[in-house]
């Protein structure tokens, strides 16, 4: 059997199933392409396949369609290629989420990208109803990413999808388009001009064979691939009946992170990810470096644990803090009264109170000792 | 040894030092306050406690200061009185924090609310620099808390806690300001009237005797009173060096419920709430119902999983689901193409088509069959 022969199959096969049919993709993976192309072809009745697969089967033209799709750009990957990804076999033994799932036959690719090179890399996915908040913060996760070489993969929608790869392309990182439809989509689209672009300098793949159109089954066989072609999946905005969440389904079934960035929780398009995060779901992330420390090796990437910028009161000694601390917060008091609930000497005190005012964090006034302004700060 | 003598003991001891010092709050755990309070009297050197102590104890008069409390409607609940909320107890198993720790000799309480009725109290905290976002979340919590019946404690600070306070007075609940200024404070505060309505509602309680000044220790004291009097504190808002952190790390000490309500992630006062739910300290709460859920006894309140408005495909049949989800998304299609997606026969799609169409989900047009306005919603 020749990668040849298995690849003709594959696209035939491809073109009369619906992408992510676990029943054809079940088989091709048990018995390879050939021999179920060939099964189907000699009519026998297959794990409730349709018998008119086979008379569809026979009006496929492989070939032609692969030198069709050759023409516009596309080239069919299977699991034979060098270019395959391997992160897409775990699908092998996943079980199905709403009756989708398994390893896809193959992906169709337009772009200049090698998916075998997309190790490590990210999706960023959300609602296609993002606010404006959601879009500048997927952008600005999906730019960090970016930025260290890593790829950022979405769906190519409207809102998150579409600011995670600007974002990625802003932060001269690479970036792949995962679709429902065809990975050249006839239909006029309103982001015609960010697809041309990532089929240009990225990669734009799709489960579906050339020309086919998007319809719901076919997004969810889509979010599978996402979640297994990415180490992790970082939710941006989801609301509670987001595809994104399918997604994040995916990436918890297939072992891999789970992020989810917050929002106001009175913002609908936030409550998906809440929810994720509440349940245990998801982590928490609310930078690009936080998300490079979740999916990273170890120690790779370490994110700063949020620190304030560092005020006067920092800098003074443990005594000096200690009287410090003990002047009250509103109103002034007198050395012995500072002296009593710092629990230190009178002398002590004052001289150090007398170094706290030189370094302008306490004023003298006639009724005793205030917090200066800068003590607040 | 009387319980009168008990509490003078108390009362003279909290006068001279400083609230939550777990020196002396050690000692009068070990030992009682009436035999602490002889021994220092005696000048012993107990545990490194200043030898000025016995002076300055001398000098105070317990009685009198108990009289001019109550003149001012004051009363110093001790832990033999049947009103003492055994909460604190377990403050006398924990380790200090910040050298703040342990059982406190007693409180002042001004307010009709006995403190032993606080069970199930619900601290709602978070930053005086609250957004309007935080004090709108803080207010709603705190009705919805309050509406149960259960008490809302928080600090009167300005911004989350007043927040907290007034929501717990619009839900018609009991509520509580702990302070870390004595519980009748005598300087100008500009939320003089919400102490005054707290006083006359609920209560007000210190550690600290009427008329002492607040300083940065007596927060940190004050802080851990309310995760000690709580069994779960919520964090709504807190920038990365907030006090409501200190409040939080000591309600995880306690084994406390810790809560934190996210927010944008670009909002510093949500920055040290997301690292409490990101590092797993605290579960993410999005409203009073998920609050009561995690506070209360299994089963007691469950709040409702976040459920989408019904949409006309959700009373479809499974069969008429399938056919809907075949229908492109963008653009028409025949009903041939649409039975082959759906993988159902001719004769079947055809009919369930023209009964979606009277459903008003699909349209038929020239080319073939579009998803109607109502199939996206």
């Amino acid at each position: 059997m020749s990668d040849d022969a298995e690849r003709m199959a594959r696209i035939a096969l491809a073109a009369v199933a619906e992408p992510g049919d676990p029943r054809m993709t079940g088989l091709v993976d048990e018995l390879g392409a050939t021999a179920v192309h060939r099964h189907l072809l000699d009519q026998r009745h297959l794990s409730g396949l349709h018998d008119d697969l086979a008379a569809r089967l026979e009006r496929t033209d492989p070939e032609q369609t692969l030198h069709h799709a050759a023409r516009a750009g596309l080239r069919f990957v299977i699991p034979a290629d060098e270019e395959w990804p391997t992160g897409l076999d775990d699908l092998g033994s996943a079980p199905p989420v709403q009756e989708r799932g398994g390893v896809p036959l193959g992906l169709w690719v337009k772009g200049p990208l090698r998916l075998a090179d997309l190790t490590g890399a990210v999706a960023v996915v959300g609602s296609r109803s993002a606010t404006t908040y959601g879009a500048d913060i997927a952008r600005s996760l999906a730019a960090g990413v970016g930025r260290t070489g890593r790829c950022v993969i979405s769906g190519a929608a409207f809102g998150i999808d579409q600011a995670a790869h600007r974002g990625a392309l802003a932060g001269g990182g690479p970036t792949v388009a995962v679709l429902a439809c065809g990975a050249d989509p006839v239909d006029p689209v309103a982001h015609r001009a960010l697809l041309d672009h990532l089929a240009a300098e990225g990669a734009v793949v799709s489960e579906a064979p050339p020309g086919w159109s998007p319809t719901r089954v076919r997004f969810l066989s889509r979010n599978r691939l996402i979640a297994a072609l990415t180490v992790g999946t970082v939710v941006v905005e989801a609301a509670v009946r987001s595809g994104a969440l399918n997604t994040a389904n995916w990436a918890t079934r297939l072992n891999r992170h789970l992020l989810g960035v917050p929002g106001p929780v009175t913002s609908a398009p936030s409550q998906g990810v809440h929810h994720l995060i509440r349940t245990g779901a998801a982590t928490l992330v609310t930078s690009a470096q936080e998300v490079l420390e979740a999916v990273g090796a170890v120690g790779e990437h370490l994110a700063d644990e949020p620190r304030a910028p560092e005020r006067p009161r920092d800098r003074l000694s443990t005594r000096q803090q200690q009287v410090l601390d003990a002047v009250p917060v509103a109103t002034a008091a007198r050395t012995d009264s500072i002296a009593r609930t710092a629990g230190l000497g009178l002398v002590e005190v004052r001289s150090t109170l007398n170094r706290l005012a030189a370094a302008g964090l306490v004023d003298q006034a006639e009724e005793g000792w205030r917090l200066a302004a800068l003590a607040h700060t």
